[in-house]
């Protein structure tokens, strides 16, 4: 059994939500916890609501929207992403998981269709972490990562709680902020927030993992002098330091393999003044690789690559870790449910794995899961000019519901 | 005959200086143009006076003190530096070269010494340029390198007009601010504001030229994209780029010569952020040596690299040029008459090359000009912590005083 879900009914729910929070630049300003949030939950609840599904929001506002199984029981699938949007961002990221899923259970109705297991629509909370850090919050509670009276006590720019917040919006619900139950897998689709598909020709991503995350910040500690009276033998030069850590950074991709990614993207120097040598400069480091070994040996390059150069220009230097996320990689069952689906639909699949995080990350520490990611035209994320054409979401949706039908089980074939 | 200037005198000079305009971390604050530049120029008229000299003031408020000599007609020896300072500067830069001169002229008369030519001391208007731009501006007017309409017309940072200014504190000067006859020669006793002197051992700068200067800012213009998600690839990443034509500048003096110095001294990013590939960067460039043809080697070598690096990255660049300044090299008589004092005195001296620009860069274009460079404790210049012990600054006054002798031409030996 091949399902295709209804394009026009998918289109017409994607510009509904993209409705609320909307911005003049066609994007979406949808921060968590804000009346924009409030309203695009009071939305999906009625959507659910109207595909048949009980809802329930636990204790950090995570929503869950049920649809019973035939067979009591039985794990459930769980699918889903996030309403809440990046300060201007785009109408696709999260939106497109938490209406794909919707779809899939409307086209199980309209054909009548039973599932031998329970399958629940999630709309997490705080995905993208913008107003409250971190990303991937509500799941991320869920999941048992972080302490939720630390994230409940966490205040935004204005001073503003949390917790508070979340209960002004009417979301901070009855239930605990934890798995209740066993769940079977759990299902992701999102933009691919990057070019790879697009420029490869693939219709579909299939996603086999999430690479683990190291980030740093470097400070370097040089000495303030007159660029043209002090000569260079006697120069302590922070951002020639950073230059070098620079390019160490950049060869880690083709020493260590193609599939490294490693960043520098910030980068301040002081005092920042056209004839003074530079004399304090911090930059970040950002390295992923799906491979645990090969990450560790990245983080060890860049690291002995500040020590050399620091020395070499007698400049000082600290490394302080700020993030690490280890690597994820999926399940068979997960990736190859995905991976039928997209064959049985006839697209072309790429399988690929995940640069960013997503609420999979911390999902995966409760069950089996695995991602379908949709075109992203130039891999534009986090910009009102995010886009994914129809016929891409219209795909990438019809992957979801075989793949979550598979998992699920049809209770009559 | 040997001149040695009262060291006390000197340091007690020295002191009363310091006090117009002092800072409480023990520096000066005593920009161009404002009240405490005012008591400045007011109490170097006093002392001038005292000393027998007659003050004129040009129309750009560059003040002259001239002490006659006994042969009519003769070419006047024209010695001095600044009385401004930067915002928070120090003690020494620039009022060590006026009081230095004054110095000079209060021991040939105490011990009655007559010159065949006049010996004027001269305080330039705003050598600093903190306020109003360009440094070395007083001294580019009188020597006609900047139109003095231009520079009346700038306007500060609270839009008020720099003739108002000088106007305001009484200083706009009847005489046209240009050289009223031909000068014999300039001397300048300055600071190093560099490490060479103290680092080598060295007592007194015998300067034998100035460097030459070219600046640029470097704009890089690449794509903002997520850091995880985007290939090593499809990067167009601006930092990268900049680390290539950061490592270029540092290895210029390594390939070019040992007196080529070059500064990446600032360096902005955007949107600078620790998951986002630098979309633009902007730098600047610095770049200096005494020699032309090794200068625009240099340049050159530097604009190629932007290119090169730009293309490797797929990223835009534009390079402009901002400020350009000619290398200068001083006559062999002004120089030796330095050096010869230096001898004669049984000081350690060491030929050197000033790195920085000062009024004599200007002055050159309307005579020969020599400098004396004073020891800079640890190079440290334009900061309240600038020292030059009293034992330095009386060695290199007796520098100046006995070159200017030289070039004045006791009347009799």
């Amino acid at each position: 059994m091949i399902i295709n879900v209804d394009r026009d009914r998918m289109v017409a729910t994607m510009k509904q939500q993209a409705a609320i929070g909307g911005t003049d630049g066609g994007g979406l300003h949808r921060l968590a916890f804000s009346d924009a949030d409030r309203m695009a939950r009071d939305w999906f609840a009625e959507m659910a609501d109207d595909a048949g599904m009980v809802v329930r929001v636990d204790a950090f506002g995570n929503m869950f929207a049920r649809r019973e199984g035939a067979v009591a029981d039985t794990e459930p699938v769980l699918l889903g992403s996030h309403l809440d949007s990046q300060p201007y961002g785009g109408i696709y990221d999260g939106a497109l998981g938490v209406v794909g899923a919707l779809e899939f259970v409307r086209e199980l109705n309209d054909r009548s269709i039973e599932t031998r297991r329970p399958v629940e629509v999630v709309n997490w909370t705080n995905e993208e972490g913008s107003r409250y850090p971190p990303a991937m919050q509500g799941s991320g509670v869920w999941a048992g990562a972080h302490p939720i009276d630390d994230e409940y006590n966490k205040t935004d720019n204005e001073g503003l709680r949390l917790e508070d917040e979340l209960e002004r919006i009417g979301y901070r619900g009855s239930t605990p902020a934890t798995p209740p139950e066993s769940y079977h897998a759990y299902l992701e689709l999102h933009p691919e927030q990057g070019p790879y598909l697009e420029k490869t020709g693939a219709e579909v991503g299939i996603v086999t993992g999430i690479v683990g995350l190291r980030w740093a910040e470097i400070t370097l500690q040089g000495q303030a002098n007159h660029s043209g009276t002090t000569p260079m033998e006697f120069r302590k030069d922070a951002l020639v330091v950073a230059s070098d850590v620079i390019a160490a950074v950049r060869r880690l991709s083709g020493t260590l393999g193609p599939r490294t990614v490693a960043t520098v993207g910030s980068l301040t120097v002081e005092p920042n003044s056209v004839n003074i040598v530079p004399e304090t400069v911090k930059l970040t480091t950002d390295v992923r690789d799906i491979d645990s070994a090969v990450l560790s040996k990245a983080v060890e390059r860049v690291e002995a690559e500040v020590i050399a150069a620091a020395k070499r220009e007698s400049v000082a230097c600290d490394i302080e870790q700020t993030m690490s996320s280890p690597a994820i990689e999926f399940p068979n069952r997960t990736v190859e449910a995905v991976e039928n689906a997209t064959n049985g639909l006839g697209y072309k699949g790429h399988r690929m794995i995940s640069g960013g995080g997503h609420d999979a990350t911390h999902v995966a520490s409760v069950c089996d899961v695995g991602m379908i990611f949709a075109v992203s035209e130039d891999g534009k994320s986090h910009t009102e000019d995010e886009y994914t054409s129809w016929e891409d979401c219209h795909r990438a949706t019809n992957v979801l519901a075989n793949a979550a039908l598979e998992l699920a089980e049809p209770a009559v074939e």
